[in-house]
C-alpha cells in the first residue's frame, strides 16, 4: 500500500445547532455559565457529534507500542527493552492505563506498531499492524521509509475501521517517543528544538544536553523533509504515524478524539497537517509537564481540561479527564430547565 | 444546646506512613513522578485515612440551605424563593448536583438548615435540624444570636455523626450566601472587602457596587465581632454554620473533605478558626470563578484540583473532581510495581 488516501472530514461547524445547544444550557436551572468551562465541553461534544443530546458510547483505548531506532544514541533515561517489558505490562493489567481504564470501564487494546520484540497472541494485543521492527535510526536515515510510513498510517486507520463507540482514546508506549514528538513539532511547528526537548521519562542535566545535541543533528540531517509526510516519515516513529492514521480515521467517523499528553499531540499535529479538519474532533485531555507540550497546544488551540502536572502517556491523562465528558453530557441530557422546574429568574 | 463542645481532631501528619507511602508510590510502573498531581492526591488520602491502602467508601453529600437576612438590601441576584425552588429542584433530581452524584453513585440528601419556607416530609431532605427562618438582617443585629449559631454548629456535628462512608462533599444552596461568605472571608482573613466580593449569581456593575456598598456597613455595625465563634454569628449563615459543624464533625471521625467552591472554603475557614485541625482533612476540589476564592484558598493553603471555571456552589465542583480521588486511590492499589512486572530501571 503505497499511496494515503485521505478519507473526507466533515465541517463540524453548524450554526443552528451551536445555538440550540446554548440555548438548552443556558435554560437550565442555573445562573448564566455558571458551570464555566462543563458548559463548553458539553456544547463542544454536541457539535462534535451533530446533536443536542450528547452520549459517549463504549469509549476505546488504543495503546500503540514501538521502538525507536535513536535510542541508540541515549537519547532516554530507559533502555528500549522497557517498551517490551511495559506492553506486557499492559497485557497483565498492572500499568496505570489499565487502572484508569477499568475505573471508567474504557476498552483498552495495545497495538504492536513496531516493538523490537515479538509477542505472543493476547486477546488484548494486536499484532497483524506491525510495521517493522522499530523505527530505522534518524541520525544516519529517514525514521521510516515512505512506503513504511504510509503503511503505519493505513494501519492506523485500519485499527479504528469498525470500532464500536464513538470516543477514541490514543496512547502510546515507546522508549525514545518523546523524541520523535519533539521532532516533529521543530519541523512543523517551525519552534526552536530547545523548546521542544524535556527529560521525557527523567533524563539528568547531561541527559537533556545529549539529548538536545542529537536532535539537533537529526534536524540538519532531514533538512529538505519538509511536507508532513516527509517530516513524519524522517523524524516521527512507527506508532505516532498509526496514531495519526487512527485520528485521521476517527475524525472522518466523527469520533470523539480525547487527546492525551506530548505524543498524543503530536500525533494529532502530524494528521492535521495531513487531513486539515481532524483536530476540529479533538478536546485536549490536560497540559502535560513535558515543556514542549504547550507549544504543540497552541498550534492546535488547545485548551485542555486538567493540568495534573503529568507526563507518562499511555493515554493516562485522557483516561483521567475521561469523566468530566461524561458529566458535561450528563448536565445537557438530565438537568432540568428552568421551566421544567419552576423556578424564577433574576430579579429585574 | 448553648455551649460549643469542641471534638479531638487528630493529627494526620505520620513520617513512617509517609515515607511508606511514597515508596509504594514510587515503585510503580512509571517514571519517578510521571503522575505528578495524582500522585500526592493518592498520598494525601493515604494520610487522611492512615493507610497505605486508601479506599473511598459511600461518599456522601449533604447540601444545606437556608435564607439570608440580608437578600432584603438586594444583595443578591435573584430573589429569596429561588432557594426553597432549588430545594424542590433537589428533591426531584434536576439540578446539577443531582446529576453529578448520579454519575459517580454519590449519596445526596438536603439539609433544611434555614429556609424561609417549610417543606414537607420527603426522604431526601433532612428537616430536623433547621435552627430558624432565614438568618437575620445582618444591617441592623447578628445574622444569628450566639444560641442560633450554637444550635446551628452542634446540628451541623449531628448530620454527619454515625454517617455512612468516609468521604463528605458539603453542598450548599442559599440566595445571598456569597455575601455571608465574603463578610467571613473579610474579617477571618483580615481581607479588604471588596477583594472578596464577586457577582455571586450574576449581579450587574450596578449591583456589584450596591452589594459592597451594603457588605462594607454590615462590616463597620459588627466591628467587635473578632473571635471566630462572634463573627461566625453575626456575619456568616445558617448554613454556612451547620456546614462548618458538619466538617468539624467529619474531620473528627477522619472522613476525606472533598471541598467545593467560594462557600465551602468559607465554611472550612469558620471550621479552621473554630477547632483548629480541621482543615488538614480537606481535598480542594476546584477554583471557583468567584473572585474571592483565591484568598480564601491563600489562607487554607490549598491547590484545587481542578479549574474550569466554574460557580454554582451546591458542591457541583467537589463532585465533578470526585473520580480523580478514584483514580488516585486505585493507582497506589491497583498499579504494579517495578519488580512485580519485571521491568527495568533507568540507564545508569
Amino acid at each position: 500500500m503505497n499511496t494515503f488516501v485521505s478519507p473526507r472530514i466533515a465541517d463540524i461547524e453548524n450554526n443552528d445547532l451551536r445555538q440550540q445547544l446554548q440555548q438548552i444550557i443556558d435554560d437550565k436551572t442555573k445562573p448564566l455559565g455558571a458551570l464555566g468551562r462543563l458548559e463548553s465541553l458539553g456544547l463542544q461534544i454536541g457539535m462534535i457529534k451533530g446533536t443536542t443530546t450528547p452520549q459517549i458510547e463504549q469509549p476505546q483505548i488504543r495503546v500503540f507500542a514501538a521502538d525507536h531506532g535513536l535510542t541508540k544514541h541515549g537519547t532516554s533515561a530507559y533502555p528500549s527493552a522497557v517498551t517490551a517489558q511495559m506492553v506486557y505490562n499492559f497485557l497483565q493489567g498492572g500499568a496505570a492505563i489499565n487502572v484508569l481504564a477499568r475505573q471508567h470501564n474504557i476498552e483498552l487494546k495495545v497495538v504492536d506498531a513496531g516493538v523490537a520484540t515479538d509477542f505472543e497472541q493476547h486477546s488484548k494485543l494486536i499484532t497483524q499492524y506491525k510495521v517493522r521492527h522499530g523505527s530505522r535510526d534518524a541520525l544516519i536515515e529517514p525514521a521510516m521509509t515512505e512506503a513504511e510510513c504510509l503503511v503505519a498510517l493505513n494501519n492506523g486507520m485500519k485499527v479504528v475501521e469498525n470500532l464500536a463507540g464513538n470516543l477514541l482514546i490514543i496512547g502510546e508506549m515507546g522508549i525514545g517517543n518523546t523524541s520523535a514528538a519533539s521532532l516533529l513539532l521543530a519541523r512543523l511547528g517551525n519552534v526552536a528544538i530547545a523548546d521542544c526537548i524535556g527529560r521525557g521519562t527523567g533524563l539528568d542535566d547531561a541527559g537533556l544536553q545529549h539529548k538536545t545535541h542529537v536532535l539537533t543533528q537529526v534536524l540538519e540531517r532531514h533538512q529538505t523533509a519538509q511536507s508532513p509526510l516527509d517530516v513524519l516519515a524522517a523524524l516521527g516513529g512507527l506508532e505516532i504515524a498509526m496514531m495519526a492514521g487512527a485520528l485521521i480515521q476517527a475524525a472522518s467517523e466523527r469520533r470523539i478524539l480525547l487527546i492525551d499528553g506530548f505524543i498524543a499531540s503530536s500525533a494529532l499535529l502530524a494528521a492535521e497537517r495531513l487531513v486539515p479538519g481532524v483536530a476540529q474532533y479533538a478536546i485536549f485531555a490536560h497540559y502535560s509537564a513535558e515543556p514542549g507540550h504547550v507549544h504543540l497546544l497552541k498550534l492546535l488551540n488547545a485548551e485542555p481540561l486538567l493540568d495534573m502536572g503529568m507526563r507518562l502517556g499511555e493515554g493516562s491523562g485522557a483516561a483521567l479527564a475521561y469523566p468530566l465528558l461524561q458529566s458535561a453530557c450528563a448536565i445537557i441530557n438530565e438537568m432540568a430547565s428552568f421551566s421544567d422546574a419552576g423556578i424564577s429568574g433574576q430579579n429585574s
